[in-house]
């Protein structure tokens, strides 16, 4: 599970800073048009070739969002921009570039910092943006590391979260529950490994799950697929906390209610065997685990035509008025509201301003 | 010298993680009209009123980068942003917007965050950016801190690292040096504190220099002053590291070599008084000690007489042939090669991509 199995080490003290960037950014390659200065200068220069720039920022602590004895750190690195990413598609926008800050500890050789760019520049090369500046500085202990993902667009596709109307259909773009399922799975791996090292962990019977949780993908079709067929979602927010907080964000923005069927959440096959074997109800996955990286949007009715046709796409619920609150019909007929449970957990969950 | 004297505390985990959101940016105001959305969505929009968005990023590690044992948060605060905004002065573009990341341990109160960002707001009020964005996430252990700056310029008005040309001259916008002693004096009064508790620290002789090192202001007056005359450097940075460091990027990065005189470098008298009670030379601080936050640019000489009357400037010496190298001509009549101390000191530096 140890990703760290290279066989030589180079202290990144011994390059000295000129030369640890230099070997970092050495194969950097721009692919957007509009990257008109990239890394080297005070600041990168980026040419403004539609009416808005859209612009969003996380921040990854070791211990806190990622644990190293189970991730790569070229998934690392692929992960940090893929969910920044997914929050400018979020925006119904096109990112275009990032920044990268690092802080880390001695303990990182240089070819772990490769290891972590590579998955890095995997993601620009898979979502066409650029790595356009950054910063790479020590850390006393550990390792955090900060993404800014800029985007630009036309003003009137942006999609806020505030635009849902009671009628509005919900949707979302992929299966939910599973990134969280595989954080499961890995962390109990990992509490049989420190028990008994000698064992190996069972890893392969939760590929999908594992892989959702450690390299998701952010929803670069969906935006192309709304451009294709001329629709705006009147809403939409990333599923990165799960998605009772997501359609709680949605709904407190937009001034309504909704109801989201339990029965036609998209679960994958994987997601409901794990749950069980977690003794975990398969939509709580859902609802709280977060992670995905799917997009929730909410549109016009007139438009369920086309979204029928989207590639992926599954239709859950339905906005309401507020006074109907945010619920969950349940496959047994019940009705039971939906909380976030993530709100009071400030000491294991990130928040964006 | 302890920053942390307030009487009553808060633990962020009461709030919750909309609750502390909620707190720190109830107040916030936005000045630019081209911010169209700030905090609350996936991302921020940002009007592209411009040619080019220009972007930079820093990140900002306790124990590396500041000390909170002398640094109050509020100076901090403004301190990030300041040396973010330097990054787009530099550039010649104005800074508009800023994001804001924090990892923070358990030990912060809410009242010690809000000191934090009182300090973000006042460097964006008398700056007149608007924060549209961040995280704030816990940490294992201590402060790290990541700001990106964002700002508009028309293309022509950009100013790059690689332009300077043989014969041009070297100007600096302010006295160099003071920030580095500033810090030493610190250091010094934290080990007499450490041993002797009691006593408390001399600082009042010292004000300029402190303030210098805590709250550093960023060179918008330069900016507005080359637009109003209507001149343009041929290069500029930002002294962040020390006049030797930065000098060595514009000749690497124009392929011309430079001279400065060492008896125009500017030096304020509490600089050149204090360098000689740490038996330093004062060129040697303005040379390798950094966070000035003053501008090093280059002009033709045809502009001279425009940047005469500039109202903070001096000019310290003249582009070269790269052949002639990078000296310094002391004011004993001698030439010194000028080489960059921090090249080799990671562990104790940051690295701009």
């Amino acid at each position: 599970m140890n990703n760290n199995d290279n066989t030589t080490f180079t202290d990144v003290n011994t390059l000295g800073e000129f030369g640890l960037i230099m070997d970092l950014t050495k194969n950097i390659e721009y692919r957007q048009p509009n990257t008109i200065k990239g890394v080297g200068d005070d600041a990168a220069i980026l040419q403004n070739d539609n009416e808005v720039t859209v612009v969003s920022t996380d921040m990854l602590v070791e211990g806190i969002h990622f644990d190293l004895m189970y991730t790569p750190l070229k998934h690392l690195g692929y992960k940090s921009v893929v969910s920044n990413l997914s929050d400018i598609f979020a925006m119904n926008a096109i990112p275009t570039q990032i920044t990268i800050s690092i802080a880390i500890s001695s303990k990182y050789s240089l070819e772990a910092l490769r290891e972590f760019y590579d998955g890095i520049y995997l993601a620009c090369k898979m979502y066409k943006v650029d790595l356009v500046g950054g910063d790479t500085t020590s850390s006393p202990k550990g390792m955090v590391i900060s993404v800014t993902a800029i985007g630009q667009a036309s003003k009137k596709d942006i999609v806020y979260r505030n635009g849902a109307k009671k009628g509005d259909i919900i949707c979302v773009t992929g299966d939910l529950g599973a990134a969280y399922l595989g954080l499961q799975i890995l962390e109990r791996e990992k509490q049989v490994f420190l028990s008994h090292p000698g064992i190996q962990p069972e890893l392969e019977s939760s590929q999908y799950l594992i892989e959702r949780q450690l390299k998701p993908e952010a929803q670069a079709g969906a935006i192309a697929y709304f451009k294709k067929v001329n629709i705006k979602p009147t809403s939409m927010i990333d599923v990165s906390d799960g998605l009772a907080s997501e359609i709680i964000h949605i709904c407190t923005q937009s001034g309504t209610g909704a109801f989201i069927e339990e029965g036609k959440v998209p679960l994958h096959p994987d997601t409901e065997r794990t749950a069980l074997d977690f003794n975990m109800d398969p939509i709580t996955c859902a609802l709280h685990g977060g992670e995905d990286y799917e997009l929730l949007f909410t549109i016009n009715e007139r438009d369920l035509e086309k979204i029928r046709f989207m590639p992926e796409v599954f239709i859950i619920g339905e906005i309401t008025d507020v006074s109907e609150g945010i619920t969950l019909h349940t496959t047994g007929g019940n009705i039971h509201p939906i909380t976030s449970q993530g709100w009071n957990h400030f000491t294991s969950t990130t928040t964006d301003l």
